[in-house]
């Protein structure tokens, strides 16, 4: 447990860093673990840049939200892009590695739509190779079948801090 | 934005709530949005179930915890099941509605494994089926297809407070 003991700052917030427990899931709530951030990311995924926009869309304070997305470009989330000079002003886009959240968005909005929308989705994802409104069906790497929770099972990999320890056992 | 005036509490701490945001990814953070929250949906998916071992495992304080574990039964995450009286202790167990949060932490720890495990994944998801480490690759649940960021576009849904609206423009 010495291991969540160095603070981390986010913005004026003070809280227990996650970044030394020795799980992939702990390092993406390292940095996308505030509720608002995953809002932000969700809004750069659909192609809002600008900061007045993010900040009429979310209803956040300006300070709030300069401190976000200065945590997102240090944690290498976002760039920005100056679009204008006197003064200058900028444009926030995902980088590969911001892009790649977008999974972790799609599985809370398929999970929002199923659990939390009772007049239906908000917001449809059209799939445009074929035409039609989709939801994703995760598939094996390997074998390209259909994966279900049922079907599968844990084991440690090669970045685990004790290999001979089954995941899910005491302690972490 | 005055659907985000009200307060919510967490335990002791007040929040914006994201209750009337007319979207799924912001219905879904107002259950697990909070970073320990989704770390105990990690350990009940991989089937760690008593309070004790929580506590071991996070490192988190117990009044924090009873608090959290308090929120995700009263949203319909979790049920408790006693396993002994005198005094009585229970068992925590994920619902069908937190079984299926398990897409939303395979995303995060995927997300995880690619950008901030530089000894490899910490933990394998074996594919029982063909007996392979797997990551999961997205397909269509229309066409089957496998779906790509630059194969989709976003459209209203049934949900959609503004249904003539384009997903992404200002405001919310």
């Amino acid at each position: 447990l010495s291991c969540i003991t160095q603070p981390a700052t986010l913005g004026t917030v003070q809280r227990k860093s996650f970044a030394g427990l020795n799980c992939s899931v702990a390092q993406c709530l390292e940095i996308v673990g505030e509720r608002w951030t995953l809002l932000l990311v969700r809004d750069l995924l659909l192609g809002v840049s600008r900061f007045d926009a993010f900040e009429a869309r979310l209803g956040i304070a300006r300070n709030v939200l300069a401190q976000r997305l200065a945590y997102l470009q240090e944690s290498g989330i976002v760039e920005r892009v100056p679009y204008q000079n006197n003064p200058v002003r900028y444009d926030y886009r995902l980088t590969a590695k911001g892009q790649d959240l977008g999974k972790v968005v799609t599985a809370m909005r398929e999970w929002g739509d199923r659990w939390a929308a009772p007049d239906g989705p908000p917001v449809l994802l059209i799939h445009d190779t074929c035409g039609h409104p989709t939801t994703l069906v995760p598939t094996c790497s390997h074998c390209g079948e259909r994966v279900r929770r049922s079907d599968v099972h844990h084991e440690p990999g090669p970045g685990a801090a004790d290999p001979n320890r089954t995941p899910g056992t005491v302690p972490v």
